[in-house]
């Protein structure tokens, strides 16, 4: 069997392999947002990553791949399905446990999602969602908490308050002004919805266009437009405009509207004693393009710039968001079970927060005892022993290559230091470090060859007692 | 479409929701041993969900399923699969990235994985692993390190040092032994193995059974043995039953059986200066019925007795274990990559320390604050910025409930205490605290009626000032 053709090692596309710092970033604030869903009172949950494909099957995003863009599986009795979000599984959840549930339920979940689209650049079909979500209430505290929540959780995974905003509105704005301009047909009404979250992207004349016959963008592409009248238009634009919450009064007297701008007084008559009070805004241009929010809409936008993979400078828009939605498990039940909810998107935070943090990142990575001679193993044990009981990531090599080899595998691995324990070391009871991550910067700002010299042989000799605490200093 | 008939909100067989208290327990396992494995030297990887099914095909636990046991999936291009471990996934990474790599290398991986088998009482499609693999290497102190690993970990999990043991063998002592019997057939040999594994589970007589003619079980189930003539067996079983390695020298002068010794008495020299030495000891017992594996093998085995559901005390056997494997990447190249890895079975550790634990688990559930009056919800909102800024789990009631269905939703939720704010209270500058969990207690004790009346008046009203501190002390 292992004399045929040889398989070549590669992944489908849409799917990638991550290592490194970017998963001990991740790890790490994944343990924030999870410590801070925690002091806010969500519980956690965890659904499987397939459930029945029936159960899940009505809120699919993208329905223009087999499966309508899912990973369907034939099982014994059912179609199943991987998850494509962390929302339908609550629903279903909550439907099969209601009556064991507390009332109102809080739940937060952080899990792998699946999608069966065309995959892009930086567009996967497999990636994490960290939701959290209360069900079983209309009150607007549950909103409050959870813009407070997100502009809190931005907080302690290390943006400053002044990078970031929470813009807040409600659908009922949008609902309110649709019913003045007498538009009834659901598909129109969600076309115009879906032109009016693209603001950020396509400015106020991109959905002037989407909202009237149709825009063509860069590419030559034409996306269909909602085909409303001039003076229609004209209305919805007027409001995507509006700066300046006092002024939404004047806009419509329509019943509708006037219960969004009621739920939004609530909210921020709900969040100004807090700290995070003014990184929480009303802002008409949060609008969300998903079909099922009923209420209260908001949104995580960056206000720093952030580099792309050509080295540009770029908006990076939301991070992170949510709304009420208050029929989502009418779907299993007659009852109504209001719910409220935000996510934030790990991998666009990550992406973010490591451009932040580039220069003050932790160094994870081992420090290498070398094995100049087997026979000195329990020589070499000594010092790991010392230096793993100082909680110091650390290994002795546990490869057969020479001095050289042994080198390179610490560069390699970017290791921050190399412990040189040979004959002398031992006979006169020191330990020689050598501090690469010194050699490394000193080799960069090298403006001489005596520099250069010196940053290849950033070491020193320390007696053993003294070595760990050497360690540590470096590190 | 939502007039249709109603779903049944249910998962398919073989799959279930997780929450609360277990997944509070496992995040913290799942913490410490990634630290502890990053202490170790090792890095963190992560591979996707899915694998082109042909790259990972080879290795699979149940051939009696449809696709063999996996979650198989038709791709634009080829048959891709969810992963059914975390070493088929690593074989491939490490073909595909070899020259990138440093040599050795050394990864952790924690991730989901699905197996497409018939389930069973705890016994599911979709679990975790824990694995950590050093490629590249032959050397026996990579062995050593790994059971030095396995030993801490289980330690700093919270299982005191007597309470397991690391029992460790090599495959190269089973195969000289069945060299000297001259027993060549592949799938023969596999059959032993399996059957010597199975020590544990059917005792000394049951293996005799099974190396011989057969097994009936329990149930009346017969496994069919592996065919070996009586003299043939008695060799096997001679060599199960050593419990002292310095006489497994006379055993055999097969030089298989002999380089199994040695490499033996290398991992056993290099663990010796280690605080879990005497944690790490020859069994001849442990063969693990993988394969794959080629040389050192070890099994964490517990030594405390756990009860099942039924509440009976059961033997609880291995948390983790592995080996060495030299030929898992040979499928990729001509190139031999040896390898050693250790797996943790979480699920199973999770049991064992939740039993051991039961009394001290930590409260993370929230303390409430009970709303009286919507108008004071600014009160009510003061109080909870204090506790949530010293790190206390805590929320205001946020549904729209009575008092009393405020107590029954604390109740659900398990609350530690509950904050009264009346009227009285934030006139008079004081907090009212229910403490839940001693009135709890008090209730289980009481023996009088007063008791049980105290039971249920457990609170106590204090300064504003001072009410953070009397929850800090409560909980």
């Amino acid at each position: 069997m292992s004399k045929q053709k040889k398989l070549k090692p590669e992944l489908a596309s849409g799917f990638k392999d991550r290592k490194g710092n970017e998963l001990i970033l991740r790890d790490r604030l994944i343990e924030i947002i999870k410590r801070n869903f925690q002091l806010y009172g969500f519980e956690p949950l965890e659904t499987p990553g397939f459930e029945i494909l029936e159960n899940i099957g009505k809120f699919l995003p993208d329905e223009n791949r087999p499966m309508a863009g899912v990973f369907g599986f034939k099982d014994d009795k059912d179609w199943i399905s991987l998850r494509y979000d962390l929302t339908a599984p609550l629903a279903r959840y909550v439907s099969e446990n209601f009556d064991n549930l507390s009332k109102p339920f809080k739940r937060y979940q952080i899990g792998t999602v699946w999608r069966n689209e065309k995959p892009g650049p930086g567009r996967y079909r497999e990636f994490i969602q960290i939701d959290a979500d209360v069900v079983g209430t209309k009150n607007a505290s549950a909103d409050a908490d959870m813009c407070v929540l997100l502009a809190d959780t931005l907080n302690k995974c290390g943006l400053d308050k002044d990078q970031y905003l929470i813009k807040v509105s409600n659908r009922k704005l949008i609902r309110g002004l649709l019913e003045d301009l007498k538009i009834t047909n659901d598909s129109k009404k969600l076309t115009i919805i879906r032109a009016a979250d693209k603001i950020d992207r396509v400015g106020i004349s991109g959905v002037k266009a989407l909202l009237g016959k149709g825009r063509k963008d860069k590419s030559g592409d034409f996306t269909k437009g909602a085909g409303l009248k001039e003076n229609q238009s004209e209305e919805i634009i007027n409001f995507l405009k509006i700066d300046n919450f006092s002024i939404l009064e004047n806009l419509s007297s329509n019943s509708t509207f006037k219960e969004g701008i009621n739920e939004l007084n609530e909210i921020f008559e709900l969040t100004k004693l807090n700290e995070f009070s003014n990184r929480i805004v009303f802002s008409p241009s949060v609008v969300r393009g998903i079909e099922y929010y009923t209420g209260a809409i908001f949104e995580a936008n960056l206000l720093f710039k952030v580099k792309n993979k050509k080295g540009e400078e770029v908006e990076f828009g939301s991070v992170g968001g949510g709304g009420r939605y208050d029929n989502l498990v009418s779907r299993f039940t007659k009852s109504t079970y209001p719910a409220t909810g935000v996510s934030i998107g790990l991998d666009r935070l990550i992406y973010a927060i490591d451009q932040k943090e580039k220069e003050k990142s932790k160094d994870d990575n081992p420090v290498i005892i070398c094995v100049f001679d087997k026979k000195q193993m329990a020589e070499y044990n000594k010092l790991l022993i010392l230096l793993r009981a100082s909680n110091i990531n650390s290994e002795i090599y546990c490869g057969d290559g020479s001095l050289k080899a042994q080198m390179k595998y610490a560069d390699k691995r970017n290791a921050p230091a190399v412990i040189l324990y040979g004959d002398n070391e031992i006979k006169s009871g020191t330990v020689t470090i050598k501090n690469l991550k010194l050699g490394k910067r000193l080799s960069l700002e090298a403006k001489t060859r005596e520099d250069w010299t010196n940053s290849k042989t950033a070491q020193i000799t320390v007696k053993v007692d003294n070595f760990v605490n050497e360690i540590k200093e470096l590190l």
